[in-house]
This record gives C-alpha cells, structure tokens and sequence, in this order.
C-alpha cells in the first residue's frame, strides 16, 4: 500500500470516531459535534463528543473535551506531535484551546460561517497571539458533519 | 453613600478577590492570574487561579475555572447577568467561553498584548461569530495585576 493512500485511510477512520461521537452527542441532547485526539504515534487517546448541557460547563465542546481527557490520561498539559478529528470548524474559545495544547494537526470536518473562530471570525490561528498554529485540513466527511447538524436542528425547529 | 461610589467599591473588592487569587496561584508554580465571577445581585459565586499545571488541563485558565465552578454551583450552562473580574486581559480561549456563558460584563486588569485575546489578536468579541458581547471595563487595579505577573517571570527567568 502506498503511504499516501494508507495516510488517507487512517484518516477516514479517525473521522469516523469523531462522526460517532457526534452522533451519540445528538442522542443525548447535545449538539451533535465529535473529536478525537490521535498520538503521534497513531494511537487514538481520546473520543469526545459535545457536553455542555449534561456538565452545565460551557467551554465543553467536544475538542475541548477530548484535548482535557487526553492530557488527563498523559497527565501533560501539551500533546506536542498530536492530530485533533473534529466534525466541526472549531470556535474561538476551541482554537485558542488547540494552540495552547500544541496540537500539530487539525483536521475538520464542516465549515461554520455562523459561530466558527478558525477559518471565519477571530481567525485566531491568524495572529501571533496565538503561540501555535496547528497545519490545517478542512472538509473531511464535511457532507456527514453537515447532514448531522443539520438534522439535529431541524428536529429542534420543527 | 452615592451609588457611583458604592459601585466602585464593590469593583474594588471583587478585583482584590481576584488578585488574591492570582497570588495563590503563584504560590503553586501557577502563573498569577485570578477570577471571579459575581451573580447579577452582587454575590461572589467562584474565586479561581490558573490551574493548567495542577490539572493538566491547557484550558484551566483562571477565568475559565471560575465560570466552570459558577455554572457548576447554579447547575446552568449560562450566566445571564453575571459579572467576571480578571487580573489579566483574557486571552482567546477565555474570551470565547465568556461569550457562550453570557458575561455581561466584563472587568479586567492588565492588558496582554502578547497573548490576549479580546482588545489585542483576535480581538473575539468584535466578531458577529461571538454571539454575544459583554460591556468591558480594562485597567482595574492594572498595576498591581502588571506586578504580580512580572515578580513571577522574573524569578522564572532569572
């Protein structure tokens, strides 16, 4: 197998993980966003979906929450090296969480012109105040992440 | 009394909670940064310090800690009508949660033009992505905050 092709694959999978966290999210009762912490080694240490509702904490989205329980289980404040999978664009208060952690690779999954702090609003990897600017890949299994949220607020408006 | 100059004190005190807090924090390796969040009718709802070292949390930030405690105590995701007392200008993770917890006002004391969030970068709160804006109120008891934060990287870097 040709290392682009197997790269490709890993990530597939691990925005798989990410989508199912989402959707157990949305079983719940909250927005239905899912991430994933991977090693640099390719190991996944942490799968998180949104709770903000269930915790009462407003800053646990879901990549919030997957970087705190995989530096919990490092018992390290930085993951140097790691990839975060997240369904969604991150907002502000995430992005500025991802540069803290050191995370090396974002990968995302839908655009968020309305609340997203990443490619729209604050742009916070875009000024120097950030510290860290992870590399960047958007629209991995956008259209899924896309049918979820959408599905989920539409049942909401109804 | 006048009301204008009951209300100063009341600032006054709230911030001297938060520099006692940023001076604890100190005390266990922590940079020295305080919160505290107070309910709309004047109540001290959490004091907090940073605790990203303690807790392995890169997130842990003192105003993020403090907001997490109120929301817990009130068993709500908001804090409609809340005020946050910072020693420091918040940086961008901060500023984010402070918006999806519905501060409405914000008070703090040092600004941070390398890594702040809401009057330097990524200036949040100026973004419709933010969703919602506090009043801010910079420069309260800002020397005292600029020494704490100094005393503390001086020893760091001496």
């Amino acid at each position: 197998m040709r290392p682009g092709k197997s790269r490709c694959m890993e990530r597939s999978a691990h925005m798989a993980l990410a989508l199912d966290a989402a959707r157990e999210a949305a079983q719940r009762g909250e927005v239905p966003v899912g991430a994933v912490v991977v090693s640099p080694e390719g190991r996944v240490l942490a799968v998180r979906g949104n709770e903000t509702r269930a915790t009462h904490d407003p800053s646990a989205h879901a990549e919030v929450q997957a970087i705190r329980a995989a530096c919990a289980m490092l018992g390290q404040e930085r993951l140097p090296g790691a990839s975060l999978y997240v369904t969604l664009e991150p907002c502000a208060a995430c992005a500025g969480v991802i540069a803290a952690a050191r995370i090396a690779r974002l990968y995302y999954g839908a655009s968020d012109p309305k609340s997203g702090g990443t490619e729209h609003g604050a742009r916070v990897f875009s000024h120097p105040q950030a510290h860290h600017t992870p590399e960047i890949y958007a629209g991995i299994a956008e259209r899924e992440a896309e049918a979820l949220l959408r599905a989920f607020f539409q049942v909401r408006r109804g």
